[in-house]
């Protein structure tokens, strides 16, 4: 298959927050703090473009999907992929899911391929084994469908979206910090296995998440924004966590948890919490640890789209 | 406190099956195939009746979770428990849970303490000790509460509803076996850990489960009653489960998972399901394997309730 010279089509993907605490690489919820854009041209050869992104596909999650999208549908790599970063990278916010989901969405409009969701995700998370080793899905589901996903796997992968009730703020508190190869150092933190107890326990607090989240119940939803599993592992990357959830909750925060595999923390926020108190807050723990640092505030995030119709360059 | 000579309570708390699948500990589902009753009476001493039910209230679920409601409340032991056992024991059918749970209902009323239902799920899980040994609060939260039960333990155990959207109807596979100390035996064989593969899949499903049901979506509830942590560990306890499962599911069961410790199965059915080869099919699969079984249609139940108002003897 093969484009008209001087077409272009560009697509907008949101950034994303995995696991909310319990829900460990099956939930993301899709923000619209931060989007990256891909745009693609026709154009003599394979090429990718962007500013500090690595130009060779194969270590570029918009690349890796690409490539493999562009193989399995014996698709014309004569063309460019201009990547414009607006997702900062490494700090636990999905930028690498946001440009593979933001590729394949471009690539599905420009090649008239009709993906499914299910189909999108598939290629879009083969993409983040370039930023991680493993393709994992939660953060291009929830970059592509938008909303609170839930990635199932039996019976094959699916996204699901969760229906919210109620209405949500986020912040985001994101450190001015750099960890290199962050997701994939943060991944060989996990511990190997899970006491029993651990592990009970976590299954009754994504339960809650999920029915707080359906119900509107801002308590099953605090309960679920806990982990004994994972966060501690990476406890490291962000020694902030503890003493900012506490500021968090004690402003009536819905819920605290690291976003992603940090090191930016996450509050779930509702008409009861108290926002300046913690922004704040925020500030002074950012301070008191010697780090710069921001918050930004965020609502839920429709998915991936594309720009306008495709039009002539 | 001392009730007036001759007064009488009975209550009557429904059979449950805990798990469903991914919500080991966690979850419970109250149905109406069988009740226990307890009726409280005055007495001289204190005194516990029932057939094949042990004297001795330390290991009597009932017994022991009455007796520890009369010391923390101070309340006189000059009273007889008479236990009617509705709920066939061993089984995974919350036998245990449903004596106890029908033992603090009515001692509630007897005393008129007006306990909540958090109070009330705290004394009868105190009851499973005798039971099993340990104070697991799933069955005992569905037969007080009724419905589908999340039980969470972050700021103080608490159990919550869980809304049903859909008609559901249950098939209960129940085989004529007796092992002794079943429950006791069944935790045994829980593994002590779990890799964090299997971690992350059974995340997915509980998370799956609860917003199938939640959502009415059968596809969730289906790929939520799956296990690869608890089931597997025990199925020497119900070795003819995976055959049951699949006959089932090829008629189109919404979702099959052991009740409980086993070794019942329990099969959610809605207007999809074909319920009589199903049925068929459950005998032919327990005929096969040498053993004598039944199986039981059930609803969902309403929870632990007080049967008529107070009488004199």
């Amino acid at each position: 298959m093969q484009q008209s010279p001087g077409v272009k089509v560009t697509a907008s993907a949101p950034c994303s927050s995995a696991n909310l605490g319990s829900g460990f690489d099956n939930l993301a919820i899709a923000l619209d703090a931060f989007h990256d854009r891909i745009t693609v041209v026709d154009h003599d050869g394979f090429s990718i473009i962007g500013d500090g992104v690595p130009s060779d596909p194969e270590r570029n999650t918009a690349g890796l999907a690409a490539l493999k999208l562009i193989d399995d549908f014996d698709l014309s790599r004569d063309l460019e992929i201009r990547i414009e970063k607006g997702v900062p990278k490494g700090l636990g916010l999905g930028s690498s899911g946001a440009s593979a989901a933001a590729a394949v969405k471009a690539l599905d409009e420009y090649f008239d391929l009709g993906l499914s969701q299910d189909e999108m995700i598939s290629y879009a998370m083969i993409g983040e084994i370039a930023s991680s080793g493993s393709p994992h899905p939660d953060n291009v589901s929830a970059s592509i469908s938008g909303g609170l996903v839930l990635v199932t796997r039996d019976g094959g992968l699916r996204a699901s979206k969760i229906n919210i009730s109620g209405d949500y703020r986020f912040l985001i508190a994101i450190p001015d910090v750099i960890t290199e190869n962050k997701t994939r150092a943060a991944r060989q933190m996990l511990p190997p296995s899970i006491s029993l107890e651990s592990y009970s326990r976590s299954i009754g607090r994504v339960a809650s998440l999920i029915a707080g989240f359906m119900s509107g119940n801002r308590d099953l939803i605090r309960a679920g924004m806990n982990d004994d599993v994972v966060e501690p592992s990476r406890i490291s990357l962000f020694p902030y966590y503890h003493k900012m959830k506490r500021m968090a909750l004690a402003n009536e925060a819905v819920g605290v948890a690291v976003s992603g595999a940090g090191p930016s923390i996450l509050m779930v926020c509702d008409d009861m919490t108290e926002v300046s108190p913690i922004i704040e807050g925020t500030h002074a723990i950012f301070a008191e640890y010697g780090i710069s640092g921001r918050i930004i505030e965020a609502k839920v995030s429709g998915g991936a789209y594309v720009e306008g119709s495709p039009v002539s360059d």
